[in-house]
């Protein structure tokens, strides 16, 4: 249990940053959605242009929604590890263990923004996907091995 | 006080369960979007085939926007239940009113669940969101009532 | 040191505030969806009317899609606010800096969301959600600085 603090600062440092790593996603879909010229709303057309249609600039650009699901991708992931990753600190594991889980999934979520963005060709995102939620399992297994009550 | 321990195990068995639960949407996406050949990327229809035209394969299936319509509102709903949890448990409430809360909570989710994917007749699954709503709401006045600092 | 019971109690009665205001988002999609008789779901017609023709009452409605796009907006900005909010409050800050932060974030939120709903023109709600980012990443900055163990 002497690792406890230490595990604790590990963990505030890497939730710290694919938690801002997943907050980059919406000034990144901002600037495609003003590069593409493609809104959700129309008073937000105002952003882009003075001079064109603006009810033409209301649409769907596949760029700007492929940008939008990977953001989705990270509620769906980031936002479980977080949960899991604080109950999981808080059961006194090993520091190397637990460095371990924390560099792998943050080390595959990034990879995933970038296999996801770009894109690379398949299963490169959905390996990445993988290893983040085993990853997560594993915490989860050992929080509900070591809490469990029912 | 002396109950704060036992809350605090019982809130992490139950809020690992239940974000355990909203992981599985994930992995029931993809078995939806390989057997129903509905993909949201072009790099994706690779997984499920390589003789047909893949083009096609890009499209919008009603049984998968269904799991991803109950995916997103256990994200709506779950993790504020995450987050008022926690704060509850540490307002040191009795741990038999606690567990009624958490097991509640993660039961009406469950049954949500199987309320939106089968589907079961109206108003069945609105009852089951309405009784989370409701269990996280009890939750947070707790915790307002206890910690109110403005 | 002396702060931090103050400010985790700060920090426990803003974020519960700002969850409950996000939770608020489903009722409001509910309400919008009942007024405007438009549904995601077959099973969901029945809620509305009993002698419509139910097929034409699962439809988008863009009221209905601007409060959900609020929402989205919401679980993106609010839920790392949480996170990051609670790590900040570990380190230790002022609390008077802290209830700063607490304060502006939530503000920033609530007009963010009257921004998006009546609507105002932008650009009110392009700064609302630009003063809720800067003051999350500022938290997350004193994270890294106090924590960082990589």
């Amino acid at each position: 249990m002497g690792d406890i603090v230490e595990v604790f600062l590990a963990f505030s440092t890497y939730a710290t940053i694919v938690v801002l790593k997943m907050m980059l996603m919406s000034p990144m879909t901002g600037y495609f959605r003003i590069t593409r010229k493609a809104f959700a709303n129309q008073e937000d057309t105002s952003l882009a242009s003075s001079t064109e249609d603006k009810k033409k600039l209301v649409r769907v650009d596949p760029d700007v929604e492929r940008v939008r699901r990977c953001h989705q991708n990270d509620l769906e992931n980031i936002i479980p590890f977080v949960v899991i990753g604080l109950l999981y600190t808080l059961t006194g594991p090993d520091l190397s263990t637990a460095l371990l889980h924390f560099r792998v999934f943050v080390g595959s979520r990034l990879f995933h923004t970038v296999a996801y963005v770009l894109p690379l060709p398949q299963p490169s995102r959905a390996v990445a996907f993988l290893i983040g939620l085993v990853t997560t399992s594993s915490m989860a297994s050992r929080v509900l091995i070591t809490a469990l009550y029912l």
